[in-house]
C-alpha cells in the first residue's frame, strides 16, 4: 500500500507503561513513515487509560513520560507530530459531552469493540458508564483534531463507523457538513504474541520493552515458545504459532533468507538454538539505538513535559475551533471574558 | 421549617422560555428568602436543555436572557447571587468525563428520575446516551461548587443521592472525603397547575409568565378551570382540583380570608366569578412590580450578559479548585501553561 499523504492523522497510545515490540511492529513502526508527509497527532490517551481501569489509579505521570520517551526513541520529530496530553485538553471533555446527545444507549450497546471488551474485562451488568460512552470520546478525540486518517486495527472499525455517524448526525442537525468524514488506516501486520505465544501484555510480563537491555532481549528469546514436538535438530518443525518466526517475520530485514529459514524448519535440520541466536542478533541490532535515545530522553523529564504541553497547546487551538463550531450548531452563546477581572 | 443559612446552595432552571408563576411558587420565591444567608449560585442549565431536546436546535442565547431576566425581575441580586452559565463552565463536563468511570450502567437505568422522564420522552430503547448521564452531569454541577444544599422536588431526591454515591466513591478511592455531600431542601409547596388544570407548561400555552401583561393575566384568569358541576352561585361547589383555590393558596397574603372562602364555596353561595375577581386581583399586584423589573432588565441584553458573564467566571474559579481536587485522585498530571506561547 502507497504511503498516505497530505492527511491530517490522529493515532495514540494509553499511557499504562513503557511501550513493547509489539507496539512497535504493530502501529509506532508505521507512524514513522507517516510523520514526512502528514499532519500527524499522537494522542496520550491517559482518560482512556483511567477508563479501561475505572476507579483504580494509575501511576499517570510516570507512564505519560515514558510513553513520550518512547516516541522520541523510535524516531518520532516532535516538530513534525504533535504529541498531546488527553486529560489536559478540556474540549475533548466538552465535545464528548455534546455528542453523547447524538449516540442513543442502543446503539452503543451494539458497538462490537464495547461489546467485546465487557467480555475480555468481565464487565457485564457492571459496565461502568465511562466505558459505555467510549466510542463517544473516541469520536470527540478524532473529530477535535479533524482528523481524516485513523491508523486502527481491524477490531477498531467500528469506533471510526460510530464517529462518522456523529458527524453526519451532527451535518443533518446543522444543515451543512461540520466535521470531516475520516477513514481507516487498516494495519497490514498480524498482531505480534508475546514470548510466551499468548497476548503480548505488560500484566503478563510476557512483552519485550523498546528499551530492553541487552540481556533482557537475550532471555527473552530464549524463553521463546517454538514448536514443543520439535524435539531434536533433524525432526521437522512448525512455524505457525512459533514465536521465534513471528518476531522473524516482524524484524528481520532480510526476509528472503526468512522464507528459506522456514522451509528448513520445516523440512527439519534447523534447531531452535541457531534461531533464537539469528533472531537475538536481529532484535539486538533494532532495540540498541532505540535504547540509548529512549535514555537519554528519559533522563530530561522537564524536556519531556516541555514537548507534551507544546503539542498540547497547539492541539487546543485546533480542538477550541472544532468545539466553537459544534457550539455553533446548537447556537450555544459565546461569553466573551471580562478583562478587567484576570489582570 | 426554619430559613438555612450559611449553606453553599446550588438551584437553577433549564432556558427553555420565560419563567413562569409555576416557577414562582415552587422555587423562585424561596430562593429570595435563601439568598440573604446563604451563598447561592443559580445555574442556567443551557447543556441540560440540549438533552432534554436531545439533537434539536434550542434558541439558548434569547432564552438565557429570558431566565436572567426573570431571577432580576422577581428580586434576585446579583451581587450576592451568583447567576453562571453551564455550557460556559468547561470544568462541568471535565467532572462529568471523571465521574462516568464511577457509575455503571445499571445504576443510571435504575435511577427512578430517569426512569420516569424516559416514559414521558417515550425515548425506551433509544435514550440518547446523553440523557441516560444526566444524573451524573447532575452530580459535576452539584459537586463542581462544593454545594452543601440543593433545593428539589421529591421526584429529584434521586438525583441528590447519585451525586452523594459519586462522592463517597471518590473518597474511597482517595482514602479521604475529597468533595461535600449534600442535603436536598425539599419544597413544601405543591406544584401549581395550569390554568386548565394540567400540568403548566410553555408548550400547553397553560402558563401565566412572570412577564404578563394585565389582559393576559385577567384572560388567563378568566379561563381558569373550576368545579364544572358548580353551576349555580349557590350550588356548593369543590375547593380540590379547582385551579382558582390553586392559585389563592400559592399567592393570597390573606391566608385567613383564603380559608374562609373555601368554607363558603363549599357550602354553595359563592360565585366563580366573584373568586376569579380576587384572584386577578392578587396577581396583578403580584406581577405589576415583576413587571417592571423584567422591561427594564430585557431592555439591556448587554447588562443582563454582563452578569452572566461575571457569574460565570466567579463559578469557574470555585469549579476550577474542584475539578484540580479530583483530577488528583487519580493522578492527572498538570502541564503548566507556556507563558510564551500566549504572549
Amino acid at each position: 500500500m502507497a504511503v498516505p499523504a497530505g492527511e491530517v492523522i490522529l493515532t495514540g497510545d494509553r499511557p499504562t507503561g513503557p511501550l513493547h515490540l509489539g507496539h512497535y511492529a504493530g502501529s509506532l513502526r508505521s507512524r514513522l513513515a507517516l510523520q514526512a508527509a502528514n499532519s500527524m497527532t499522537l494522542l496520550v490517551a491517559d482518560l482512556q487509560a483511567l477508563t479501561d481501569n475505572a476507579g483504580r489509579q494509575l501511576d499517570v505521570p510516570q507512564n505519560v513520560l515514558e510513553v513520550v520517551a518512547d516516541y522520541l526513541a523510535i524516531g518520532i520529530d516532535p516538530s513534525r507530530t504533535v504529541i498531546a496530553l488527553q486529560s489536559a485538553i478540556p474540549e475533548l471533555a466538552e465535545l464528548t459531552i455534546h455528542y453523547l446527545n447524538l449516540v442513543t444507549v442502543a446503539r452503543l450497546e451494539r458497538n462490537p469493540t464495547v461489546r467485546e471488551e465487557i467480555e475480555l474485562r468481565g464487565f457485564r451488568r457492571d459496565i461502568p458508564a465511562g466505558f459505555l460512552a467510549y466510542p463517544v470520546s473516541q469520536a470527540a478525540d478524532i473529530t477535535a483534531f479533524r482528523a481524516t486518517l485513523v491508523p486502527v486495527g481491524s477490531d477498531q472499525l467500528p469506533m471510526i463507523e460510530q464517529a462518522n455517524e456523529i458527524a453526519r448526525r451532527l451535518a443533518h442537525i446543522a444543515g451543512a457538513p461540520v466535521l470531516p468524514e475520516c477513514r481507516a488506516l487498516l494495519s497490514g501486520t498480524p498482531r505480534l504474541p508475546g514470548v510466551d505465544g499468548r497476548k503480548a501484555s505488560k500484566s503478563l510480563g510476557n512483552a519485550i520493552a523498546l528499551g530492553a537491555r541487552p540481556e533482557e532481549i537475550r532471555r527473552a528469546v530464549q524463553a521463546m515458545y517454538t514448536d514443543p514436538d520439535h524435539l531434536r535438530v533433524s525432526d521437522p518443525g512448525k512455524v505457525e504459532g512459533n514465536v521465534v518466526f513471528a518476531y522473524l517475520d516482524a524484524f528481520d530485514p532480510d526476509r528472503q533468507e526468512v522464507g528459506e529459514l522456514k522451509a528448513r524448519y520445516r523440512r527439519g535440520g534447523l534447531g531452535d538454538s541457531a534461531l533464537k541466536h539469528r533472531l537475538d542478533g536481529v532484535l539486538q541490532a533494532l532495540i540498541e539505538p532505540i535504547r540509548g535515545r529512549r535514555e537519554e530522553a528519559i533522563a530530561d523529564p522537564a524536556g519531556l513535559m516541555e514537548i507534551i504541553r507544546d503539542g498540547t497547546e497547539r492541539s487546543r487551538e485546533v480542538a477550541a475551533g472544532v468545539l466553537a463550531d459544534v457550539r455553533a450548531v446548537f447556537r450555544l452563546p459565546t461569553l466573551k471574558r471580562n478583562p478587567e477581572r484576570r489582570g
